[in-house]
């Protein structure tokens, strides 16, 4: 049974990510959509949420063999916090992502969009630098294309959306860029205006990256791949909202969860 | 003394309105920058963040004749539950923004735009109904204007708010308001912008309506009409934002609060 946590539900495109790649393996996902969105927020704060995330996961199951951190934003800025707190083994983003752009890029040149929080971090930079020093990083914050994908915004032809994400990728063409990180969960959803505003790049979606790493922690434990979703804000439109992340149509239920109290 | 709370820093917009009517009135301002935004959230949890507010505010100082909940989310779904709890007087948007508008509309078809949860709330609606029972509302949730100007695109040429402004008030406009309330404290910021989507349309600005209804409140115990700024995140960013809403270079200070203790 594998843990995920976000900061709200884009943390969804990781779990169809495991979904797909362990089809019988049973999941516990908790989003903070009473505190939604991390990415705007201190480090103070983002590592007092990720704590409170964590307890919450553990607390719910004692067949966790793994958490993922879905979250970009808490796997750039509270990652070595959670590690120095449990000891169950917790998967972040970054790193498997990392070493994915490392593999990839050709020219050296790897783009890194993100939240606010994620690119202040500099936690993909420092692995990339680690990885392959003379690799050229880019990294721009964007902090829109959260609320634009959760309010819906996400047609392949979403004028606003396009003129939004040509904005910010313009350094990163400008620099040549031939591997572009996806450092959010949310980004999955509009991959397509992204890859046409940046034609030729190659995409790495932190998710799966992540996703993949979860093999030596996978029990096959659920024949259904049974995923029990708990939420802080009311649980009211979950379905509509899950069923965009998991990129099917789904009759999903949450539970609310008290996060304070953790 | 005056206490003012919001969501975030949009309410510094009703700051703003209260100093140039009172330039001698003393202000405390709280800013929920830790939990922004409200207006996305359920009513349950906007309405214990607004108790919590309330409750800080009114530890600060003895001296406060009157709190102005400058947050139009909060106005809408939670002024019952701050009323009942509190014996100090509190004035939201709501009532004096829907009486300036009945006054000022000569079609009686009134427009109005905020938050999610204040457009489901129906609040307007209400009491623009009770003043003007034949009048028509048109209410249109726009829960990307809040990020879109948290993030500085305001310029009166920005085409991305352009075109979210654009969409948004489409159906207000064939609708034919001759009124627009603007229901949200962030949008006087991009006023000119959603003035020129809805040509000779009269602006209802929610913070200045709620501000004037201060007077009976104000005992001028400030010569200097000092602020004292509180904010429940990091404040470092603090004076560059505050400088926006406020619409004037200022170099000031916010002090940090752990709002969730309150």
């Amino acid at each position: 049974m594998i843990g995920i946590f976000d900061s709200g539900l884009g943390g969804l495109t990781a779990v169809k990510e495991i979904r797909r790649l362990f089809p019988n393996e049973g999941m516990i996902y908790f989003g903070d959509t009473g505190r939604v969105p991390y990415g705007t927020r201190s480090k103070e704060i983002i590592r007092k949420y990720a704590l409170q995330d964590m307890r919450f996961l553990i607390s719910k199951s004692k067949e966790l063999s793994a958490v993922l951190v879905a979250c970009g934003t808490v796997s750039s800025v509270a990652l070595d916090a959670l590690k120095d707190n449990f000891s169950i083994p917790i998967i972040g983003v970054v790193n498997p992502t990392a070493e994915t752009a490392v593999k990839t890029t050709k020219n050296g040149i790897i783009g890194i969009i993100g939240t606010s929080a994620t690119i202040k971090s500099g936690a993909y930079e420092k692995r990339i630098t680690e990885l392959a020093p003379a690799a050229k990083t880019v990294g721009i914050p964007c902090p829109l294309l959260v609320p634009l994908v959760e309010n819906g915004f996400i047609a392949p032809d979403n004028e606003v959306t396009r003129l939004v994400v040509k904005q910010y990728l313009a350094p990163i063409k400008a620099a040549g860029a031939d591997t572009l990180i996806l450092g959010c969960t949310h980004y999955p959803i509009i991959a397509g205006i992204i890859a046409a505003e940046i034609p030729g790049v190659a995409l790495i979606n932190s998710g799966l990256e992540a996703a993949k790493t979860l093999a030596p922690y996978v029990k096959n434990d659920s024949k259904c791949g049974d995923v029990r979703y708990f939420v802080s804000d009311n649980p009211d439109n979950f379905s509509h909202i899950a069923s965009i992340f998991l990129e099917e149509k789904a009759d999903i239920v949450a539970e609310k969860v008290d996060i304070e109290n953790y």
